[in-house]
């Protein structure tokens, strides 16, 4: 993209680097990528959208949240198509009063007049006050980010941008969700029906068990090469003290861990290892009965080349189906998370493993929304406004 | 659809049956089929619309509305297109507050990614409180209900389903919408433009003319066949005490009266009666002279196979088109609906009729709007916070 | 069009004639002509939209603004496809608390099932408060214009109608944008980041200049021939005393002035005069140096022939290019306009241009959706409301 050169030397340096650049005093001003994602901003935007989520429960409750960001408009540029994304960030939009636009079409009647990408994002940031965008090009939202830097740099309108997915690289705001329901998961206060922890009984059983996402053992299973939310949120959980990060997948160079991956999880102090089944022996007991959580994806076929296709024809997938036996397996804690969609056709977790309760993967759909209101509210700088209304409601 | 079959059981089952389950309390949970249009409910609903409406003609009460249903928010899932019925749920959802958001593109991200419907479904109830649906596949939104109804009795969270047409079978909103507007047109106090009513004016020349949908003639004219709205219409007025149904359609199969729904209208009490022509010879005198209501329909062509287009073609369809002379010889007070679009090329309504009092079908449209709007608040249940802000605002 | 016959005989008089139906008692009724802005209305709404602008500054002020027209509903019926218009009126809606509705496809379900045009555009009127239109098809909005106006004659349900661009002939809202560009920028009062006016020290170098649209000569540069915004911008502009106009363009029938406009033109009073480069002589210096205000555009090659299109390739564009050089040597507080898109390809405005603060083409777009929401305003004759919400804010 000819365009973009000249953020070409700003696309060449090291991730920390550029992410200086992406806040401001503490506060992310743009959420470009998953290395943005410190434990302390990931507390942060917990707390916040469990505020959210509380506020929400009540009529008083959303009145309060749907004026909260009502003075703001976002657009929602999704070139990229995917309608789950979308329509979380619409529904946290509509939960703070902010009121959504969208462009989704790729061939826009702009670009038919040879309008730069560019303008056209100057143009969105004339009439909105927060980009929300998902393309097929590569650092296209980084480029955006910068380009607002460089306006605000002269003075000129200026507005955050967030990348909801852009290319094969990025895409952290589902390692946001991904890491808020592991994060409620193993708050074992909350979800007890009863007013009493969860934690004790548990204890009875696993002895070691402590709340939060430290210490913990996590199974990534399925498409692990290209799964871009597996990536986002192992890096998310490796900053975490004594984790152990499982990648089970089949023998394939494109669904197995990559190098560079590896390499980074480790220098960050992740335990990492790597297994060809959920039945696989690990100190003489099988993966699925000793793990904390499983994270569950599907095998991306639309990325397939088609040598990869009959390959992957050939492969036996039964080791990484989660049938409802081993789900009985599982400890009884242990949360099943999967990004979504699943693939109905090659069943990777059958619909009755739906109704149990270590079953996550719509909670978590839900949780994304919360999560993005959150960010929303964060990135507005609208939280102390927010918790002053969740005070008052308690 | 295959993954459907676990509904199999519930949905071969007699409509009484099925209805129980779409109801809580004496209170809709869904609405999927028009059997479900009982007098009571009826009544309550228009009653409801006309609250709204009231309150819809002030600012302030513009504003009372807008606030009943803001804390929800509404998919409107329409894969099968209708520009009509979509913008009217629309505005619907716009009255009362309710933010919407759409799927109109059957293919869809996820489906290319083989995501079953049921977890699309599942995807939509974690975001939004009602889902509002239009689908080309068979009993889709039946399904759909029982879906939220087996989460419910999993405690799991559970979102009322919409029917705005499905497939060539049900469209209850149409049916509702239709009723409405009879209902309106038979209470001779309001469309007066004094403070007296028609009636007593009326009834020098019509003796018998009672308010009210009973007692009253109703003829259908067009596609008696294949048009949904007349099969749903008709079901509901047959409820009716005194009511006669007059069904007028050229002798082909494809349009006239199926066998099913004649004896259906029948076992209800109704008097049915067919016929080829709007001159056709009752009791002495020509039919246009003699209904209380005529419902003409558009012939579908786009259902046609190629031999019936044929058929068609060769008939003669001047028996079924409104001059603006059968106008005015249809009594004084009898309305005219069709549930649009009418056909602009065969010309079944000319556009002379539209300044006749008696043409009722853009008002028609318009009370789709307010009878949504009135359905929406009572699935939300909302009805008494309607009622509070019409008294107060009185 | 054979539906819009019954039109044939309003469309055939002068705009003159037209125009007085397009207003009620001093106030506009639709906006269909740039010819209905006269300057008493230009005045008016650029005034709306300076206190639009004002309140928006502020959260409470945004609150007053979107209360406004809460209790309104929009349909933005745009079959020809147009994102920056479409967005524009958007915001415009939203700023207001105007709830949108959109048709962009111009293949709607309704048109496959025959309906006629003025059917679709009453059940718009049937379900929203007003219609914002923009269509390929010549003279549509203004012939849903007069539909309404019939109806309402009729005592039936009637609704604003706004011409957002039809055909290759009018766009006045784009006009309107482009006029109040350049009425802030000749208010020399309103830029100075200081207390002080700009005026006194901009006359040390040009001690002629006097503040407004007055007295200025405006150059238009590029596509003159086919660029719908240079023509209404232009007789806009007539209407002002001592307002010179240059037209600058290639040497080619299609690029250049059509007779029937100068005529327009020198009847109004401006001084109309052509040139063939942005640095012919005029009065011995070259012309970039000596106007006050910049128009430029884009070549519409979507227009182009295929004949065009080879001659075209043949012309040297180099005259007609705004280099940074070029604009090193307009005066000083001299606007840049360009109604964008820009052509990336040939570059017509390079991007280096953007950071010089003559370039107005982005505040250009920004002011787009203030004058349209000031339009909207006007329209629905809530400037009193708005005024006294301004006042209270300040």
């Amino acid at each position: 993209m000819d365009e973009f050169a000249s953020f070409n030397a700003q696309l060449n340096r090291p991730i920390d680097a550029k992410n200086v650049e992406f806040q401001r005093m503490g506060r992310l001003k743009h959420i470009i990528n998953a290395a943005q994602l410190t434990p302390e901003l990931l507390q942060t935007l917990c707390r916040t959208a469990d505020s959210i989520r509380r506020l929400a429960k009540t009529r008083r409750g959303n009145e309060a949240l749907k004026s909260l960001l009502a003075d703001k408009r976002a657009m929602l540029y999704f070139t990229q198509p995917s309608t789950r994304t979308f329509l979380s960030f619409m529904a946290a939009c509509q939960i703070l009063g902010l009121t959504c636009n969208e462009v989704r079409d790729p061939k826009t009647s702009s670009e038919v007049k040879r309008e730069s990408r560019t303008d056209s994002i100057r143009m969105f940031s004339s009439y909105f006050d927060i980009i929300i965008m998902r393309s097929q090009i590569k650092d296209f939202a980084e480029c955006c980010a910068y380009l607002m830097n460089r306006l605000e740099e002269q003075e000129k309108r200026s507005v955050p941008v967030i990348n909801a997915g852009s290319g094969s690289d990025e895409h952290p705001t589902q390692a946001l969700l991904d890491y808020y329901t592991i994060d409620r998961s193993f708050d074992f206060d909350e979800h007890s029906h009863s007013v009493e922890s969860r934690l004790p009984a548990l204890r009875a059983t696993y002895p070691d068990l402590v709340p939060g996402v430290e210490h913990k053992t996590y199974a990534f299973c399925g498409d692990i090469g290209r799964g871009r939310t597996v990536r986002s949120l192992a890096r998310v959980l490796a900053q975490f003290p004594g984790v152990s990060l499982f990648f089970v997948s089949a023998d394939h160079p494109d669904l197995m861990l990559d190098d560079q991956l590896r390499q980074k999880l480790k220098r960050a102090g992740a335990n990492v290892q790597e297994f060809h089944s959920l039945e696989a022996d690990v100190n003489g007991r099988p993966l699925i009965e000793q793990i904390d959580c499983l994270y569950m994806t599907r095998i991306q076929r639309e990325h397939n080349s088609e040598s990869t296709e009959e390959e992957l024809k050939q492969l036996d997938l039964s080791p990484f189906r989660l049938t409802l036996d081993r789900v009985h397996r599982m400890k009884e804690y242990a949360p099943i998370l999967h990004p979504f969609p699943r693939d109905s056709v090659i069943d990777e977790i059958p619909i009755e493993v739906d109704n149990d309760p270590r079953a996550m993967y719509f909670r978590q759909a839900r949780n994304g929304m919360w999560i993005r209101a959150a960010l929303l509210v964060h990135l507005f700088d609208a939280a102390d406004r927010l918790h002053e209304a969740d005070s008052a409601a308690r």
